[in-house]
């Protein structure tokens, strides 16, 4: 089958590779028909951070397909069925699976490196009751804005959920939320969907805080550092209660910390790559809450609102290829010419 | 009048200094009957933070003493009462306050520095109806167990609580305590006060974990770092739920974030000194809470138990001096031959 290989910085390919099959009992096989790049595939990409191992690894983790065969313990899962996977694999008995923590599953893991990845014709799902949801019969992923919003579930729709959701985002609240990717728009929508009252979004390109506004924002600041700070407690008298950190470097969780009011939660979910000053968290007595998001807990009650229209995420999906052009996708995120693009296999 | 001030790294004199006096009508006059020296001066006294500003600054924020007089606007307060100064003044009406944040007091601030500072005869006390709390008339501080016990709900035994309640601890809970100072003894005694079953103290100091056993510590760990943390996953199959970190420094930060289960609560009251690696705590949802402790919200409560014999914190008090000893006691708690040191003034 054909599959996106990691090479090196800014050298992924789509090759031959041995074809995905059932191992255990407790997988399912599936055919791939929509995959994503995240902006975390841009890591190895740019030689920053080894997410899928060393050269030779598979890439992607954001994938939708439908389930081609199922080893001989599987329950839930029949041949046919279009199952949406969340970014890890996870065996949804564990304690952490049971208490809605499934990326700390005791037998989990995560698409790509040694495993099969997204971005290919077929995957080996391993534990594939505990991890992959099937979806209604009806779901018709011919229509782009269907699918790209059932793509978004795999990961930043429920990435951007999780940092409202761990910064206690109410009906009523006002919540800001630094970062204009594709996971910070979705933590937009998500705080709106949580009922906030007032989003203010922080970010630096036009375009994507516009779709901020067309998400739900209700104010946006471009300014940067200690400026948006000041520009975030002048319009919050003194910070907010609720901030959604959704970039991922020192700079953005100073920001995020700093605009949060004394006694207020970070929800973050921007994986911070080197340390972060705490000072002012403690000074403050700012929560940090959130981490790497356990996608798969959100996927059912998102799933039923993308399904009754009532959310739609599809538009951070500004740009659709098909499998062999994924080294172009990769080359227009990291350009910045797409917000997040889809991958249709 | 006598004061204690800051000249330099290891040089403290108590000296004659003007008369503290009312000058605000929100003010209360206090005679200092019994201060102490917290592990939080011996920053500057060790030239590594500032704290009471540079040279001439008044020092200590630790007191309990006599009304002596009080401004025309105080309304609680009458000359002759006993009172116990939390270690920051606040208004206790604006929002923070109200929230029982009153570290973030909108008007509040600490002493010593440019104001009077705890380690003298007196202190002119800002916001007094908001900042102090009347001990009821029949408290005999001559004994030294209650005067010491009560010294410490001015920040060490307020600020374990903090530790206790940020870190979510309730009854049933495995705990575990980062620190054997006295913030971490404190810690040991509130987690047990609140019901933690195990209460699991990491600490270098056999004496301190003796201490420590005798305030409710079920389990002692003197390993250090990675050692450590193996220690508490191996003890409680991979990591507590609720951590209290009463150090302060990145090793400590470390040794809590990584004591701590997927998804659990870090309560940290040691103030960061240096950026801390987060990227332990995004992996497995480890939740930060906690910082400067609001210790005025807490005294009432704590106060109660006290004097019902239920709460003795004053073990942790094993060294008493004089005012014109203050600068001895300095020395030992710097060479570790003292935890805490009460000064009879």
């Amino acid at each position: 089958m054909r599959a996106t290989v990691y090479h090196g910085p800014r050298d992924v390919r789509v090759e031959e590779v041995p074809d995905a099959a059932l191992r255990e009992p407790t997988d399912a096989l599936v055919r791939v028909t929509h995959a994503c790049i995240c902006g975390s595939d841009l890591w190895p990409y740019r030689g920053e951070l080894e997410l899928y191992g060393r050269p030779g690894g598979r890439t992607g983790h954001e994938f939708i397909g439908v389930v081609e065969a199922v080893g001989s313990e599987v329950r839930t899962l029949r041949p046919g069925r279009r199952v949406i996977a969340p970014f890890a694999f996870s065996d949804g008995t564990c304690e952490f699976c049971r208490a809605g923590l499934q990326t700390s599953c005791r037998t989990g893991g995560y698409w790509g490196g040694p495993n099969d990845g997204g971005q290919g014709e077929a995957v080996r799902a391993p534990l594939a009751d505990g991890t992959l949801v099937a979806l209604p019969g009806e779901a018709d992923v011919a229509d782009h804005r269907l699918a790209a919003s059932l793509a978004t579930l795999t990961d930043v729709m429920g990435t951007g959920h999780h940092a409202a959701l761990s910064a206690g985002v109410r009906p009523g609240a006002t919540a800001v939320v630094v970062g204009d990717g594709s996971v910070g728009l979705c933590a937009v929508l998500a705080a709106r969907r949580l009922g906030a009252e007032r989003i203010i979004a922080l970010g630096h390109h036009p375009d994507r805080l516009e779709l901020a506004r067309r998400f739900g924002a209700t104010d946006v600041v471009t300014d940067r550092g200690a400026a948006a700070v000041e520009r975030v407690r002048e319009a919050t008298g003194g910070g907010a209660a609720h901030v959604l950190e959704c970039v991922g470097t020192a700079a953005s969780y100073a920001t995020a910390i700093g605009s949060a009011r004394p006694g207020g939660v970070v929800g973050h979910v921007g994986i911070p790559p080197e340390p972060v000053g705490l000072l002012d968290v403690h000074m403050r007595n700012v929560r940090l809450a959130g981490g790497v998001a356990p996608v798969r807990a959100y996927i059912p009650e998102l799933l039923a609102d993308v399904l009754a229209g009532r959310l739609d995420p599809s538009p951070v999906m500004d740009l659709a290829v098909g499998l062999d052009e994924v080294p172009d996708g990769y080359a227009a995120m990291d350009e910045r010419r797409a917000i997040k693009v889809l991958v249709r296999v």
